[in-house]
């Protein structure tokens, strides 16, 4: 298969852009079996969301503007505990019609009863990095029984056979997993060459803690277990130290900023400026729809501008193409993706925005346009791994997600 | 001409709205000339955006990232010394497409040549107080052109004879207007009822210059003038002392927060608990298009919450609820409209939002969902002084009013 993108704008440039199989091949055109004419959008590398809890979908407006303890033991665990394997099908497929629609092409996910997520991610077509949330914290012998139960999962989701789908290992927290049950996991993660995807030094308390019960902060306490290395994703990361930063850069962890989850919950904020003089890669995510409570990149890349700015009481702290870089190819760095970029040999996840949208109007500077004006009503074609998963912003199936979600969310509230 | 929106959700109720003339009737139902099927649509007052400077759309992305005196003095005021009438007007138009779209049905807008914003706010059907910016520091004798040159420009707007139109008096800021034109406009405006719009206390420098060229802060220096009363909306207030909001709480002053463009210039961040404890009348405004880069009070809403809950560390520092508040009811309050509510007899300017759209599933809570996850993908009709601006999704005219900014915007640019 083989598709020719022309005369898009790419930058200041209008281009031809020739996607052969999953592939960009050509920004220059070239012969295709079928050619889609496009003055009049932009393109734009498919955006990467590298942490989020897709499902929680269901849970979005369920519990708002309460304090995490209350927010967590009242509303959220005993709602998640009554969560069945096709409530995460149903919330994931809700989640991936939400990216979808805000131009992300990949995300990085941690919950639970990951092969049915997968089974969701597989038919919406992004590409997907799923973790199973590992959590074994005051349950002796939980760790050895979770870890194979993993494994399964892990089983599971291979046996789906889809290329965009990767399983990593999601040990929630530093607080939440056996020191034992961190060992073991680092281990088989390097041994099977699988990403990380942790929560780390999110809030103040956790970092406090953490001094007190083993002296060190959670990035050295975790580089103590040999956690640590260039495929670990952490997120948040918002009471890192500088010394933390210079063990992450060193070890190559990449540092998921999550700006809109962060000061919704008032958690703190990422210091992305000292994090990138020590040359950690930062990139982007949205959290959880409970925590955000949208999935939208577009929205995740001006807010994280905006509060780089507004910390730093200057505009030029960071600027729009830096920006879109966190959401783009430092997110592919992060998930070891050969994306984030329209560059000939690259991945085919792009994005299509209408230039008569409003927001993109007038078109003095596409990249300021796409992170600060851009909404999702801007987007209007996402191709992922060469096939479009939305097209003139119709998103096959989209009712029958919506309404069954609906259904399952207003469900899951009235379960006793 | 009346109008009956049936089973349309007004937070947890389904409410038949009944609008007659530009008022609301009754939200029990009732007969009507059109009854309009809202079932899958909930209600919210028209958004109300209380700062902004409309025809800016034009130089949107146009100068990005830069501080804030290179950013004016080499981009911004160059370009705005060649906008011409009929620019004004293009602009503005623009403007209004886009607060449509995204669910504002009021503006307070200062700037230029404010007859032909006035003639677009005719057209486009919205809600506006319109303020001539004036600025005479550093020009003497220069005052009392501009009072003549002002009130000629109010005469013109007022002969369009649009109810939907208010003139407001905009002395631009304490630091660019002269003390005796400051004067002055404050005697006009309390003689002719109107409103005034200023930016105060925007950033720390202003307020330092202040306090060395006055001996006061600017809110008491605007005091000594007789300034301040509750006809006056002031715009910013990032650095507001809290004997500057005692003061403005005792004179009735509202003050415009605009989140977004504060964070976005890193100018700082209007401290709303303690405005909102010693009783300030706390509104909500985007600022112009070259400083935000949206028009979205949805979005402004939204950042407005996270950035209060960011700088109290606490999620509880302001819910949902207050900050739909700051962008309906106290927006009404400080422009002195009968509206910000739906309530019967209040004017009939709302939004309509499909409860279908991405953001808005599941309806746990729909204020939650319209704060925190809606863009203006969701807002599917407009309804102001009781006639749609958009019913499903349609604006009138949009593509002209898209391809004529365009055009205009990018003929602003070439000038020499």
């Amino acid at each position: 298969m083989s598709l020719l993108l022309r005369e898009v704008l790419v930058g200041d440039r209008r281009r031809d852009i020739l996607i052969q199989g999953n592939r960009i091949a050509s920004l220059d055109g070239g012969e295709a079996e079928e050619v889609v004419h496009c003055r009049g959008k932009a393109a734009l590398p498919g955006l990467v969301n590298t942490h989020t809890h897709a499902a929680m979908t269901l849970l979005r407006g369920y519990a708002e503007d309460m304090e995490l303890k209350a927010w967590l033991e009242k509303r959220i665990w005993p709602r998640e505990a009554k969560l069945t394997p096709e409530d995460i099908y149903v919330g994931t497929r809700l989640a991936c019609l939400e990216m979808i629609r805000s131009g992300t092409t990949t995300f990085n996910d941690m919950y639970f009863h990951m092969d049915r997520a997968a089974a969701a991610v597989k038919e919406m077509g992004l590409r997907a990095v799923l973790s199973e949330g590992f959590i074994d914290i005051g349950r002796p012998d939980a760790g050895e029984v979770l870890l194979r139960r993993t494994e399964e999962v892990h089983r599971r989701i291979a046996s789906l056979g889809c290329d965009r789908i990767r399983v990593a290992w999601g040990p929630h927290a530093p607080y939440t997993v056996s020191p034992e049950s961190l060992k073991a996991i680092a281990e088989r993660a390097a041994a099977e060459n699988a990403l990380v995807h942790i929560h780390v030094s999110e809030s103040k308390q956790e970092v406090e803690d953490c001094r007190k019960a083993k002296g060190m902060t959670p990035p050295a306490y975790l580089e103590s277990l040999g956690l640590l290395s260039d495929r670990v994703v952490a997120a948040h990361g918002c009471w890192l130290t500088e010394e933390d930063a210079v063990l992450l850069a060193r070890r190559g962890v990449s540092v998921s900023h999550n700006p809109v989850s962060n000061m919704k919950l008032g958690s703190g904020r990422l210091d992305l400026p000292m994090l990138a003089y020590h040359g950690v890669n930062v990139c982007l995510g949205t959290d959880g729809a409970a925590s955000n409570n949208s999935l939208s990149m577009l929205e995740s890349m001006k807010v994280a501008a905006l509060l780089q700015k507004h910390a730093g009481g200057s505009p030029t702290v960071i600027d729009a193409r830096h920006a879109l870089k966190l959401a783009t190819r430092n997110g592919a760095r992060a998930l070891h993706l050969d994306a984030g970029e329209l560059a000939v040999g690259k991945l085919a996840d792009l994005v299509l925005l209408d230039l008569k949208a409003v927001g993109m109007v007038p078109v003095h500077d596409v990249t300021a346009n796409t992170v600060y004006s851009a909404d999702p009503s801007a987007v209007t074609d996402v191709i992922c791994d060469g096939r479009f998963l939305m097209r003139d912003r119709v998103v096959p199936g989209e009712t029958e997600i919506l309404e069954r979600a609906a259904a399952v969310a207003a469900d899951l509230i009235a379960r006793e």
